[in-house]
């Protein structure tokens, strides 16, 4: 993987750049579409490249581990193959899924002990584990296997959380060095940076990270919980210790406003559920702000979803077309929702690294969060 | 409307033919996809257009009537401009989702009287309405409405049904034509065959059906539970009685076996929800016979779904990915089976189409039908 920086705004921390792996260049700041079993929600391969234009997606370790398996993946010839998606692909680890969803989880020095979710059946997770798992999976770039504390966390729980991260990543950046992509392309690590909502901690994490010399790092254990404000001073934080001449990667990030600000601290990637989750619930996020697309007032509406995007299904199809498949619990409604939030997120992300690449971000970004936020 | 016979088979009643409606032609033998709320499940219209390759869809009156409601389909402008569906549409008159779907349902000479299966709401169909409803929702083509006697009836009950369907085909066409499309296109009525399983009922109606010299006409009451001989029986039976020179339309059938079958028999136009739902359900209709994609036989078998077929989704994914998808309760799995099943279902009219123009339809049904029905 090779990153380059092509842009900085003077107004922020912004940077425009591109990243360059085995499947494809990838054009920084860039959302990824949460492709959680190997398929993102309700929306097929093809309309995510034509009409989402993602250029990454993500695919959850825990989850593919548990379904299909790593055999089953590993005789298709990996996730790309499998799942037919040829552009990277980035993976999680695990940890977030082991801690979030599995049972009586029990945490030691080793790793991670759980029962899956489905069927209650025992696993372990280590780092050298996990390592081998994203190894089957082939996903381009590949996350340590961290533990991510919840919000609020004790100063010591953080501390030691932390310290234990720290030293998984060790452990992954043996075990990568030890074994070889199975699939005849690079695979990338990225550390994770944690430390809760604790400053010190932070600094500490991210120097350490930083120290490791990864191709790219990631912040993690943010938007877990936390005020806002909160997670823009933790950010602004780690992006301070974390090499400018590689992407920065904050997992799990969040609304449209929230990755406007967090592009202004010198992120370059985000991730999140939120664009398809929220669609399925008929919360669009548009060119005009948040609509409950729920509600009665849009019945009579017959204007597109939102024509300020260039993706053909918010063009498409109208508001009131759009909120009678929800009420009449369509499955057509959760596809239209989750593709347009989901190019509205891509068309954002390109928009701003416009901005970035002509100088002026910091001011688009400040015209553009009240309309953003604004209920419709 | 206007019908145009092409060919017909020599070794038996089939017969090619082309409708012109106001919104385009459509080839016949001909399979609609069932639109039930002016959506074909999990489909969006592209795929109909460009993947399925359909060029006629079905809506479904009770269904539309309830929701979004004709005033809303009279503000967008009709149906096609409220789904952006702009070849034709067929509507069904709600009788039968009267019948099957509704509580606490009356018949009178007058009509039927339900209670909503959403909202427990009140309401009165009679052919009148019914009518009104229709050319609201500007389909073009509209079904009269009647009343469909389940499998078994008795022959008293039947022929009772019968003569009260008769009588409220006299009130349809009698207000239709003291009444005017709305949107300005052309509306087509076609009248339906009942008469249960009994041979002097089918004739009695269909002869009465033909009497009414409409543009196109319907049999109807088949597929409800009776052994598919007698369904076979019955169908010949209309088709006898109904002219050659207009489309017949065999509403509600069914498999692909069945479909052929009945093509053979001399019918030009087939509905039937079982390529969705049995999709739905995992069940996949191909060019080598019936799948059912959640065994564990299809785990890894990397092939793509169906490479018989000239679609973009059968070809590009795999059994093995699909299956996957089921298994994990992804939405993307009801989109791709269906949109395959449909698309087989399309595939299969053509290819039933390019045979009678041949000329030897029977003999590639009668090879055809036993790979259709093995399971795979
Ligand atoms: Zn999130
Ligand atoms: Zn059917």
């Amino acid at each position: 993987m090779e990153f380059q920086l092509l842009a900085a705004d003077s107004g922020s921390k912004a940077r425009a750049g591109i990243i360059t792996t085995d499947h494809g260049q990838i054009e920084t700041p860039i959302f990824m579409p949460v492709g959680t079993v190997g398929s993102v929600k309700a929306v097929n391969q093809q309309q995510l490249k034509e009409e989402i234009k993602a250029q990454i997606i993500l695919g959850n370790t825990y989850h593919l581990y548990l379904r299909p398996g790593t055999e089953i993946l590993e005789e298709a010839g990996g996730l790309h193959k499998f799942n037919g998606w040829d552009r990277p692909i980035l993976t999680d680890s695990g940890g977030y899924q082991v801690f979030s969803l599995s049972n009586n989880r029990k945490l030691t020095e080793e790793g991670a002990m759980f029962q899956s979710h489905i069927d209650g059946s025992r696993h372990l997770f280590t780092p050298e584990r996990v390592m081998d798992i994203q190894r089957s999976i082939g996903a381009d770039i590949i996350m340590a296997f961290d533990e991510c504390p919840p919000y609020p966390s004790e100063y010591l729980y953080a501390k030691n959380s932390m310290e234990l991260t720290h030293r998984w990543l060790a452990r992954c950046i043996q075990r990568l060095g030890e074994t070889e992509p199975k699939y005849g392309y690079r695979q990338t690590l990225f550390p994770i940076v944690q430390g809760s909502t604790y400053k010190d901690l932070r600094k500490a994490s991210a120097e350490f990270v930083a120290a490791a010399e990864c191709e790219g790092n990631a912040i993690g254990g943010l938007s877990v919980g936390e005020p806002e404000e909160m997670m823009y001073e933790m950010c602004a934080l780690c992006c301070e210790y974390l090499p400018e001449s590689k992407p920065r990667y904050l997992m799990g990030v969040g609304t449209p406003w929230n990755i406007l600000e967090n592009i202004s601290l010198g992120v370059d990637m985000f991730d999140c559920v939120m664009p398809t989750r929220n669609g399925r619930n008929g919360m669009l996020f548009t060119s005009k702000g948040v609509v409950n697309i729920k509600n009665k007032k849009w019945a009579n509406d017959f204007t597109p979803i939102d024509d300020g995007i260039d993706c053909y299904t918010s063009n498409f199809y109208t508001k009131a077309y759009l909120r009678h498949l929800f009420v009449a619990s369509e499955i057509l409604a959760l596809e239209i929702a989750s593709i347009h939030n989901l190019a509205f997120y891509l068309h954002l992300v390109k928009q701003a690294r416009e901005h970035i690449i002509a100088g002026d971000y910091n001011q688009w970004k400040n015209e553009m969060i009240p309309i953003l936020k604004q209920r419709c």
